[in-house]
């Protein structure tokens, strides 16, 4: 893991700003043989457009992708598969009372700490848009991790407070927040509305699952699987928490409560998440992420000039309410990539 | 980071089981002139002896660290820092009834799915004896971020569910658990002395500090700091969450809640846990770990050989009934290689 | 150093088959506020484009590098700087006859063994064409490195074994093969002619140097400047061996005729080619690559099919007698990533 | 490939000052079950210990090596293994002239240059002892080579000049220089005699050999299996040149000359020395190391103190008059600790 790029042997290089020429990735180490091509990817990445939920803005993007190499008759070569796709729609003079004022929540200061040069159009690497490469490069890694029968899901558990249930998680990629509880619908939408009216946003609790995960995958005593998860589920922006399967739950538990009995059918219980020791157990492995509710908020803040003066904000421009449901797609890219390189790695461990 | 090497720039790789013949390691990258010797690695390592809670067990380890090499005078060399302690006190036959067991809660499974070929004696690489290492490559990190005037807290905040208050945290390391409430003493030995004597075990939380740290650590867009930490953090046995700032608490947060304001005078509020866009803004680093309960417990439990024939398991023998206090200062050492390795990081990135 | 990776701080990674959509590359880890843009790059590129001697074939390339990400306003950002070169002239049919011919000489068999899953057309990635990406990263280096006043540059001082006079390096960029020697270009041509005439093909060495150096690049004892640039330098495909300072000459000599003497107005001969314990010594550092002779030659050549059975091969298509001069440009890029990624690394290794 | 560390999967980190408390290192990824102690790595230690050959001075060392983990009951556990030797026999006061002057073709310059702070007993980590952990840590990869049937031979081919002829290679290990040639030996030693009677020093040339290496081994396009190889051999001290196959040679033959033919019994002829487009073939890896003639003679030396004043040098103390035969078991080892690298990762890309 290393500035632009994700895994050790199957590696995620991004690249692009969101008000720059292009967005795209470049994945190295993808074995030879993978069935992949544009509608796989896309179809990954359409999952990101907003539209479908009342939390999302309408910004009319039809992000397309171009593989530019990789890929031959439609299977993958295990040469790398570089990705882009190029930006369209973008109001950047929307954005440019922001030139001179930090906002807050933002990476604005923190940017200009350490780079000393910021584009201020649109948050240039920290956007939220820059996650478009990490979903695409996510779906070649499950592209790869179907060759394995290892699937992913991803749904949205909280959404400002109000917990969802997890009646049917199987279809929730189908509805608004990517929901697993067509019940609390009603309740979520209510809340959006309101919050939108007040100019404010919301946070919430992201659940992402993989099935079918072989045991034995993750490195000790650094490399190990949560860790690896930890790390690439930290590093999408809106995130400030993560855990697997109890999580801060198990703080609370005693041993014999917590611990999950072993019988000759297998394992009874999962308060592990799937991972013993940092290394997957063959359970499902179960990960929840905290997001952050979004700090561009249209309700007046105070802040500071770039010179250190005080003054007001108020953010015109289209903006989400909150990072749900445009992060769920993102949350599970990261876990598939993690999966992917866990799995390159585990496969070198074969016998002499 | 990679299997036993974490860091990209300051990077510790350590070996040794807990019953092999030593336990060490190898700074690599640490600049030349720090002032370091043993007793300041030390005094780090005599942090994680048991003796000074309730809720540890009194195993006589007194170990003893020896630098082999990158010190001459008392001073770092900015050659590879070796560093090791001889194993002496162990007493493995009484682990040899588990040697065709798989311990609920323990690496036991998923580490001979991995390695077809398990040291039975203590946990091997999964024990909690390899954090040593860890600890003393931890003390030479925060030898260099003194130089920085960076300085680092760690102390436990709930224990078994109950709450601690950050009433004095300057003396937590003087106190048993690493309490910052002197007050919270009597409750949390009295949960510890019940739970013995139920053969059980508890669990926790730990919050982990760092003051002085400067603006612009951290790399967008993988390696962010918060994701070099949490990795750190996840990576040490029994962790099963990590959290910063406002954590999951910002889930349930608006944004106007959450939103740090910036003034003239600075940040106001520290929701972000000094991590804004994946960059250090300057503020206090604030991180939670959650600590699940310790796995080993007396209370007898269903388990199956490795035959896969059902079977009882009572484990005796020598065992703590919580991974706090003695995973404090190893949470600690983690944040200080985390942030070792971000400064030097950040210093490459000086201007043309 | 990683598949399609170079670098450590100063990272290229490099996509594209010479006949799929397209070529190009990502620089991870190039400091904000260098002044690139798409001629800079384009400048290095047609430095490869044959018709500038008769070495060369006349294909008509004209590519044209495309910026998509890290520079705005004609500075870097500190982001990744993503290119792009769409391939557009190729006849792939004149190729076709080697599907399942192995071709003496050249990666068909190795890449077989190796992939299960061989692109046929031109090479894929082991072709001279993937090196354009190379290229355009060595020009991004050489921005970085214009910075701090580091020029390189490359020739030609052997061609067929006829070696040429370092009389006008200044202007080697200018003649045919990059020769420093004006009056070597008559016995090089008729060389030239003759050999392809018969059909047949050439090698020849290549010196690289880069002047005003700063002393104390390289990172004993793995990552030495010399070790670096070996590898960057060896891993251009057709070179077989690679030299600093005397290099092989060195093995010839005594010590007290090889040591370069130091006196108070610095070194006196340059033996060591400006590289002494794998660090730089400030001195002009010299390197030389053994180019061996290009496999592919129209002469008929003894072969056999992928099925094992005797062949002989007789290559049509266009194709160069040498892989000089289009290495040269190559060899230098190797260089510029070489020294841009250990100038970075020791940027980092500034005092606390 | 970083500072102290070597390998991407098979990796070996080293520490160790030659007047520090002890040298030593870490293996990480070393497969489980490879029959490994203390013995296999002594021997090759004992390889490098002066005596056998005039060339060599008689320092007394008998290092002898300990394992300190990794290792049970005779076999890997696939945990890191960790070595060390502890530094017994030196004169520390034969070097102390030494400490303000800088030595000719040595790395005091250099080294103070980059470090600002300068061991000045016997070369800190750029002496030769330091290739201890290389050796030992080669001795490892060998052991894990072993059990694919992959054997090295190292030898010497040139010393001072004059050539020796590849008559008897298995029972170089025998012979004063490792010599394949017993009938060289009079003359090797006349020359040896004479130039330690002028106070002067002698280069050469070393090739090693892998033998029953399978094809497939090396990562296109920059970690290329004779760029890996190329870096390993370079980063060795006294090294200035690496050729593979023809080498040098081969920059002066034609391409009908060079391309090894390829028939239904396997190829004819090794140029290639073993590897084509980067990527091992099945034939023999040959590879040749320039070695330049040592920098401390006792002959004297004009030179400048660290103030820069003129002044002269005469060298006493203990020292050889060649690298050679030491070079030889550390170049061995590093060709070792390559193949075990490229081996691991050619293993993770089966098939899906």
């Amino acid at each position: 893991m290393f500035g632009s790029t994700f895994g050790h042997l199957f590696r995620l290089t991004t690249f692009g700003e969101s008000h720059g020429v292009a967005l795209g990735g470049v994945i190295d180490g993808c074995p030879s043989g993978i069935m992949l091509d544009e509608n796989i990817i896309q179809t990954e990445l359409d999952l990101r457009r907003p539209g479908t939920s009342l939390a999302s803005t309408t910004r009319n993007e039809a992000d397309r992708v171009e593989i530019l190499s990789g890929v031959f008759n439609g299977m993958t070569m295990g040469t790398p598969i570089a990705f882009m796709v190029r930006n369209k729609d973008h109001k950047s003079d929307a954005y440019d009372n922001l030139k001179e004022i930090f906002r807050p929540g933002h990476a604005d200061y923190t940017y200009t700490a350490k780079y000393h040069y910021r584009d201020h159009r649109g948050g240039g690497r920290s956007s939220g848009r820059e996650t478009l490469s990490r979903v695409a490069g996510g779906a070649v890694a499950q592209a790869f991790l179907n060759t394995h029968d290892i699937k992913l899901q991803a749904y949205t558990v909280e959404l400002g407070g109000i917990v969802a249930e997890r009646i049917d998680i199987s279809r929730s990629f189908e509805r608004p927040y990517f929901s697993p509880d067509p019940n609390v619908l009603v309740k979520w939408n209510d809340l959006v509305t309101k919050t939108r009216g007040e100019g404010d946003s919301l946070g919430g609790v992201v659940e992402i699952v993989a099935k079918n995960v072989p045991p034995g995958l993750g490195e000790p005593v650094f490399a190990k699987l949560d860790a690896i998860i930890a790390a690439a589920i930290m590093s999408v922006g809106a995130v400030k928490g993560v855990e697997i399967g109890s999580g801060f739950a198990a703080a609370r538990m005693k041993g014999s409560e917590h611990n999950d009995p072993i019988t000759k059918d297998g394992f009874q219980g999962n308060n592990s998440g799937g991972i013993l020791g940092g290394i997957s157990s063959g359970q499902d492995i179960v990960v929840r992420a905290a997001i952050k509710p979004i700090p561009s908020i249209s309700k007046e803040q105070e802040t500071i000039t770039r010179n250190g003066v005080k003054t007001s904000l108020k953010i015109e421009g289209r903006h989400d309410i909150s990072a749900i449901p445009r992060i769920v797609p993102v949350l599970k890219a990261m876990l598939a990539l993690s999966l992917a390189d866990a799995l390159l790695m585990q496969k070198r461990m074969s016998e002499i």
